[in-house]
């Protein structure tokens, strides 16, 4: 989803009456970000609270490339790193990933090995229908073994975008939020819904309910999900005690639109940039009780911060023998507080641009390749900003682009190099970013390598099933990341 | 203001806590449009409710031109138009415009002389300051004559942006209500600021408050106002018996941007266009008591539906005896009903693009020319779609370019040709326009001849002040309009 996809961030259709309603009795955050523009790296950060630069969901294989975790990808989440889930365990939580892991297939990447105790979903994107020979069938799980694959068990009709997949996920967090209320455990949730991402699809109840097409029905059946989800802890009487937050894990993917791909609001470019539209997303916290209602933050805010933030509520404290990117966000949401804070967008290995306070400093921009923009791939359709949206990497190490996100949140204007702003915002942030790469530690690139073999042929259950397939022989190779 | 300049249409500094109260209290219009993407002709299209093209308030110069009434323009709103005040005083209403007219400057166009009882404000922009001698200052009126001019009375300080007429205009509207509660009079006030046109202004006061430079001062201090407004209402306990709606007459000028201009959003390109940046505005009816409060409509509105809504609260039918554009909305704002109506949206005499529900049909296209572009005049600043945002005027009478404003509300994907839907959707369109076409009396072009010796030399008034300026000889000639 992107920033522009809610009612309450200005899609001109306004269809997210609950998440509206989430926002209007909890807390709206307007500078909310991602921690990479692509996925897997994301949700990485999100768990571990650290960015994917530290924590290895990053590719060395070329200069500043999105990576993620398809079926060939040899990585995962590395077991140095400490994910949220293992950590709430020491505080008694039990934990549950519900969708999309995203964080490696294989079998020492597995969610239950990596602190959740259970897991309704698969490891990879619902990309598909394959065929079983080239490529298998993304399989899905129940924690530890598959219990069927995609566009087999569980179907997905591209041509009319007609699953059930969102209801599933929602009857699965329903269920699990009872049996936690009946067992009186403290619980973690991370509902990892996947229904807007392409090839998008929505329940038969929500297809053609939306002016936006089937985009549109996925956000209805979202937002829907989330609307039951929050009355269900009401009901409950539980909503005091538990703490949830919306976001998203990348911009809306514009290479998408109009059919599939959603909306990042005032923003330039989407998905797979370092461009507002990449990394800004909607944001909402909600906590009856605690959370004043109708809050708004300007807050710069980041899902790596959910990592911290999580801990806190726990009675936790984050790891001290490692950096750890995420911050405390429960002074922002409960006592209203500032903190001041950089934003980092990276694009694989490099350092792409950074957001002090209301100005961007970009270091290097690129949307993508003259050659696969030539093929049709945009990631800014629509939108053209000379010098900025550039087809090349364009270095600006040694005079950065500076943009006003107040006065220009779409980053069509950069500051003249010799205004008198443009010299103090950028000495400001010159330091930050001398301090951030003195420091940076890289972690053990886990995007470089794929292989064939190492594909969903014969996840664990398999068996049970008839459904191992046979594996091609190992032959690993530099993974090829376009862009 | 553009559609994108309030916080609850999405502007992501959500800066505008009044107007977004005024839409929680009230309802919140999504797909409502001014009448032109230009200043004059939209503000008489809202007083006749009438199109330009109909009511004079157009040129015919040149083809598909953007005209308004600069000082030297010798037309303006003809006597044969019925506004709404001289209607609504049938019913025993006084009328007060507060700002700025701009429906003609020369004696026989005078806002009193067509319906207002009472005036504080200027006839054209606030544009200066000038020297008196090529060009005089605008003056400012008080009723019948002139009480001082612009930059030497009424300071605006192009450095600082500082300037108080806001502050002015909303002492003179709370005064106004003041007198018209004491006498029991029923009163309709258009209250038409400008703060937020080039030169942008605020007081002091509101400078620099804003994330969003000058730009989001002004647009504080209206918002500010208006808060101060409808809570005098509410004060004065007149609030249930005072319906009060807010829009703007086109959309955010991005020529002026990121200094001096606003958001539309989504939407693609800004004022002089007839693409959804140039039109579509933000809305609110507020009517407490009356309106639910947050509502939200869908219904496609137009800045003429408010000449139409208006007579009806006031229990007046609209002339029968010419062809009137605007609807009554109350059906849709007390009922929440939808009207099936299409939305015309012209550049001067030409019909360029025609919304039906989601669709809207492309005729022509047009941004503005090479020559304008290539000295830097930009109305899509960062936007390029190929083949809609055209630098020569483009004719597509023949095959339309065809959007669904749903799926895609910023323009980018024009609809196949060849499908189905855009068959089905442009052959509701076509008869549409066929009618439209074919039953409309365009009315004497009003923006066709310029003068400087129609220019504010000598206005009403000067006498007493010593402002009198001898005007140089009179010299009509054809008005340029270069876009």
């Amino acid at each position: 989803m992107g920033w522009g996809d809610l009612g309450a961030f200005g899609e001109p259709s306004k269809e997210t009456p609950n998440l509206d309603q989430m926002a209007a009795e909890g807390m709206l955050f307007l500078d909310f970000y991602t921690a990479n523009p692509l996925c897997s790296p994301s949700r990485a950060a999100l768990l571990t609270g650290r960015l994917p630069v530290r924590n290895g969901f990053y590719t060395t294989n070329a200069h500043a490339r999105n990576a993620y975790t398809p079926q060939d990808i040899v990585g995962g989440i590395p077991d140095s790193e400490l994910l949220l889930p293992e950590l709430l365990k020491k505080a008694g939580y039990i934990n549950k990933i519900i969708g999309k892991w995203h964080l490696g297939h294989r079998p020492q990447f597995h969610p239950l090995r990596h602190g959740f105790d259970e897991w309704f979903g698969s490891p990879n994107c619902h990309f598909g229908p394959y065929d079983n020979r080239e490529l298998p069938n993304i399989p899905v799980y129940r924690d530890w073994e598959m219990i069927g694959r995609y566009y087999e068990d569980f179907k997905i009709d591209l041509k009319t975008g007609e699953a059930n997949l969102t209801q599933l996920y929602l009857q699965e967090a329903l269920d699990f939020i009872n049996k936690q209320q009946t067992s009186q455990q403290p619980f973690f949730l991370y509902w990892a819904i996947d229904a807007t991402h392409a090839p998008v699809y929505a329940s038969k109840q929500f297809l053609g309910t939306s002016q936006r097409g089937l985009y549109g029905d996925a956000v209805r059946e979202i937002d829907d999900s989330i609307g039951k989800i929050l009355r269900h802890l009401q009901r409950l009487g539980i909503s005091e005690n538990t703490f949830v937050f919306f976001t998203s894990d990348n911009g809306a993917a514009l290479i998408s639109a109009p059919k599939q791909g959603g909306s990042n609001g005032p923003f330039l470019c989407g998905k797979q940039t370092t461009f507002e539209g990449g990394m800004r997303e909607p944001a909402i916290a909600w906590w009856p009780g605690h959370i004043p209602a109708g809050g708004v933050s300007h807050q710069l805010g980041n899902v790596m911060d959910l990592f911290t933030t999580s801990l806190s509520l726990a009675g936790l404290q984050p790891p001290s023998d490692r950096q750890i990117d995420g911050i405390d966000l429960l002074p922002v949401i409960l006592q209203g507080k500032l903190i001041d804070r950089p934003i980092f967008y990276y694009r694989g290995n490099e350092l792409m641009a950074v957001r002090v306070g209301l100005y961007k400093a970009h270091y290097w921009t690129w949307s993508n390749s003259w050659e696969e923009y030539g093929k049709g791939t945009d990631f800014c359709p629509g939108q053209s900003v000379s010098g900025v949206t550039t087809h090349t990497q364009e270095e600006h190490t040694h005079l950065p682009l500076l943009f006003h996100l107040g006065r220009d949140p779409g980053e069509k204007f950069p500051l003249s190099f010799a205004s008198e702003e443009y010299q103090r915002a950028l000495e400001r942030i010159a330091g930050i970013v001398q301090r951030h790469k003195e420091t940076l530690v890289p972690g053990q690139p886990q995007l470089n390598v794929c292989d064939k073999a190492v594909m969903n042929w014969s996840p664990p259950g398999c068996q049970k099933l008839g459904k191992c397939l046979k594996a091609p022989e190992s032959d690993p190779k530099k993974c090829s990341w376009p862009h």
